[in-house]
C-alpha cells in the first residue's frame, strides 16, 4: 500500500491539522492569480490575501534572493533595509504612528500588540468581539472563540457580540454602532470592577473573521469615544484589510474612519515571507520599550526588509490600491444582481467580498448550502471559501491583481454553481 | 544636520532597541565567516549561530529562491516539502519523537510547547531556570528575569536557580545536579499547593543564557525523575545546541542523556530564514492538536521548508557535527592554554565555548573587564560577546563552518587582546 499525502501528513503532523475543502488540493505552482495541483489543473485563486500582489511576484522574488545572496543577518546590528521600509510604510500611516517593531507572524504583531496596551496603561483587561481570530501565541488564542483555553477563558478578556448585517447587535442595523458601543461599555465596567482595568480593544477594521458584516465608514465613532474615555487603546488589526485591499483607503481603519492607537499588519506584507510588524505613535512604542525590552531575532532582518520593500514597490508602482477599488466597483455590482432563494445579502469592502445565505426569514444560517457552493466551485476550478459564525458567508478575497476579467470568469462560474447547486433545507 | 544611522533606527524604531558593541557595527555583506561592514571591514563572525552553515551559503540562497519563483502557500494546501522536511528532521531524532508543528520563530515554538505541557497534563505550572530566556511573546517571555511583567510575575511560572560553574548550586560541584533536582521538587511542590499544578519544565540543554555553565552528561537524570514522578513533561529547548552544534551528538539533549517529551528549534533551521517547529511524540501532538487546533499561516509553507531542506543537506554532507567535534577539541585545547589572572574557567560543549573571568577568590564577576575584551576584540576584527548572569563569561559561538584555521586566528588574537586589555578591580 502506498502512502496516501494526507495519511503521511497524519504521520508526520498529527492529527487535527486544517486543510481546505473535502478533498485536499496539492498546489504546486503559482503565478499571480493562478494556481496549479499536482495533476495539472489551474485554479483561479479567490481567496488568498497572502500573496497580496501575485504568486511568486518576480519583482519580489528577485528582492528576496539577491538579498539572501549577500547579508542575512538581526537587528542587532546596522542594516539600511529595516529603516528604509519603516520610513516608507509609515508614509502611509496617519494619526501620528511612526515607529515599528518588526517580527514575523501576525500573531507575533498582535502579542506585542496586547502588551503595548499594557505598558501605556498599566492594566491588563482586554475586549475583542466574539467571532474573530487574532493569533495563535497563547496571549492572542485567547481572543478567539474556536476553542476554550485550559483552565477557560482568563478573566482579563471580555468578548463583545460581533456586528452582524443580518442579526444585527441590539436587533436592528441602524442601532447596531450603538448597541456595539454599549457592550464595549459594558465589558470596560466589568475589566474595571474585576480588578483587571482597561487596557484597549483589539478589532479587524473590515471585522473579516466576523464575516466582513455591512458596516459603514463611522461606525465605530461612538465605541471610540467609549474606549478614549476609559483611558484604553485601540488596536487596529490590520492584517487582512491593510496594504490598500479596502481600495478607497491605503488601510481598513482609514476606511472605516477611526484613529488607531496601534496598527499590526502581517500575512500580505512581504507576499507570502514571513513578517509582520507592529506599528504606533512614539510615545505607545516608547512605553513598550522601556517596559519590555523586546528583541526578535529574525524580525526586521535585511532580507525580510527586501521582500518587504519591494512588495510595497508593486502596490505603490502597479497602482494596485486604485486597482482594487475598480475591481471591487464591477465586482460588487455583478454580486448585486446575482439572484438566488437563499441569497440574503452581498457585501464588500474593496477587494473583499462577502454573499450571506440564509434558509429563512429568521435567517437561520444556510451553512450546509454554502459548503455545497464553495466544493462546487472548487471542482470547476476556482478557490473560495465560507466565513462568519456559522460559516455561511461565501469569501471572496483574491489577490490585489485579480482582474474585472478574473471577476467575470469567477462571477460567471459562481452564477452557474447556484443553478446547478441544490437547495438542501 | 545629516541623520545617523542610529539617530535614524530611534525615530523609526523607538527607544531601547537593542544593539551589540559599543558602537554598534553597519553590517552589509557576509560570507561563511565572514562579515564586511560598510567601510570594507571584515570581521571574523565568532557569535552567530543563526547562519548556521555559513552567512549566505549559495546552495540555501538557491532553495529559496528557487522554491519562491515557483510557489510559496500554506499548509491547508497540500504539499510536498514540509512533508520531506519534517520526516527527513525526525530521522535524526529519537525518544519516540516523529511529529512536528512548523512556526516562524523560537518564541513561537517554545509558545505552543507550553501549552502541549497543558495539554497532556490539564495543568499549568511551568518551571524554568532563574537566568534563562525562552522567547518573547506574553507567555514565553515571563520565563525570562530580564524585566518583570505588568503585574509581576504570574504565579504559575517557577524559577529555579540555574546551573553555575564557579557557584554551585547547593555550594559544591558534586553536589549540583542534587541540589538542582530538589530545588525541581520544591518548586513542584509550590505550584500544586498554589493550585496550578505541574505541567513541565523547560530547558535548554546546555544552559547557554546560564552561561554553558560546565555540567557533564547525567546531570540531568535526577531532575528527569523528579519530572516524570510529578507527570510533567520536559521541553528541550534546542534552540541553540541543536543541528549538530554540539558536536558530539547532534541535539543537546542527547549530549547530556535525557529524553525530552517535547523538543524545539528555530534560529539554525534554515541558515536565518524565519522558521521554527515544535518536534513531539504522537501522544502530545495529540493531546495538543486536539486541544488547540493550531494553523500558522506562514508556518511550514514550501519556501520556508525548501530552506530547511537545503540547510539540513549542507549539514548532512559537509559534515558540520563532525567538524563540530573536530574543532571543539582544538579549541578547548587552545582555550585551556590561556592564562590571565582573571580567567577562571574555559568550558565547551562542541562549536559552542565559554571563558569566565572572575576579580577574587570569591568568584566576583569581572564583567566590566569582560566588556572591555569584547570591544578590544570587535576593534581587532572579532565578532563575540558575553553571556550569564552577571556578563561576565566570554561567549564564542561561530557558524558551524568556522575551521581550526579560523580558530587559531582568534585565539592568536584573544592572547594579544588579553595582554593588552587592562585589568582594572
Amino acid at each position: 500500500m502506498t502512502e496516501t499525502m494526507l495519511e503521511r501528513r497524519a504521520r508526520l503532523m498529527g492529527p487535527n491539522v486544517p486543510t481546505f475543502y473535502r478533498t485536499p488540493v496539492h498546489i504546486v505552482r503559482g503565478e499571480g492569480v493562478w494556481l496549479w495541483d499536482a495533476g495539472g489543473r489551474r485554479y483561479l485563486d479567490c481567496y488568498n490575501n497572502v500573496a497580496h500582489v501575485g504568486h511568486c511576484h518576480p519583482r519580489v522574488v528577485a528582492a528576496l534572493a539577491d538579498q539572501a545572496a549577500v547579508l542575512n543577518t538581526h537587528t542587532r546590528y546596522l542594516h539600511d533595509n529595516v529603516l528604509d521600509y519603516i520610513d516608507r510604510l509609515t508614509q502611509h500611516l496617519g494619526h501620528g504612528i511612526s515607529q515599528a517593531i518588526m517580527a514575523c507572524t501576525g500573531s507575533e504583531a498582535n502579542d506585542i500588540a496586547l502588551r503595548m496596551a499594557q505598558a501605556v496603561t498599566g492594566k491588563t483587561g482586554i475586549i475583542a468581539t466574539d467571532n474573530t481570530y487574532h493569533g495563535n501565541t497563547a496571549a492572542t488564542s485567547v481572543l478567539s472563540t474556536r476553542r476554550p483555553p485550559i483552565g477557560g477563558y482568563p478573566s482579563h478578556v471580555r468578548l463583545v457580540p460581533a456586528p452582524d448585517s443580518l442579526r444585527p447587535v441590539g436587533g436592528s442595523r441602524e442601532g447596531q454602532a450603538m448597541a456595539f458601543a454599549a457592550n464595549v461599555a459594558r465589558a470596560i465596567a466589568e475589566l474595571e470592577a474585576a480588578g483587571h482595568g482597561f487596557s484597549g480593544m483589539m478589532l479587524c477594521p473590515v471585522f473579516a473573521n466576523e464575516g466582513i458584516p455591512a458596516v459603514a465608514p463611522g461606525f465605530l465613532d461612538l465605541t471610540v469615544d467609549v474606549i478614549r474615555k476609559a483611558g484604553g487603546l485601540i488596536i487596529a488589526d490590520e492584517v487582512q484589510p491593510g496594504f490598500g485591499r479596502v481600495g478607497s483607503h491605503f488601510w481598513g481603519h482609514d476606511w472605516l474612519g477611526f484613529a488607531p492607537d496601534v496598527v499590526t499588519i502581517g500575512k500580505p506584507m512581504a507576499n507570502g515571507h514571513p513578517v509582520s510588524a507592529v506599528l504606533a505613535r512614539p510615545d505607545v512604542m516608547a512605553a513598550f520599550r522601556e517596559a519590555f525590552g523586546y528583541f526578535n531575532t529574525f524580525g526586521g532582518n535585511p532580507v525580510s526588509a527586501a521582500a518587504c520593500l519591494a512588495t510595497l514597490d508593486v502596490i505603490e508602482q502597479d497602482g494596485l490600491q486604485a486597482h482594487a477599488a475598480t475591481v471591487s466597483a464591477h465586482v460588487m455590482e455583478r454580486l448585486r444582481a446575482l439572484r438566488h432563494p437563499l441569497l440574503a445579502e452581498v457585501r464588500g469592502a474593496g477587494m473583499f467580498f462577502g454573499a450571506e445565505f440564509v434558509l429563512d426569514d429568521a435567517m437561520s444560517p444556510a451553512s450546509a448550502y454554502v459548503t455545497e457552493l464553495v466544493e462546487t466551485m472548487v471542482a470547476r476550478g476556482f478557490l473560495l471559501n465560507r466565513i462568519g459564525r456559522a460559516g455561511n458567508t461565501l469569501k471572496i478575497r483574491p489577490p490585489m491583481p485579480f482582474s474585472v476579467e478574473n471577476a467575470d470568469t469567477l462571477i460567471d462560474a459562481l452564477e452557474a454553481a447556484l443553478r446547478e447547486t441544490p437547495v438542501m433545507a
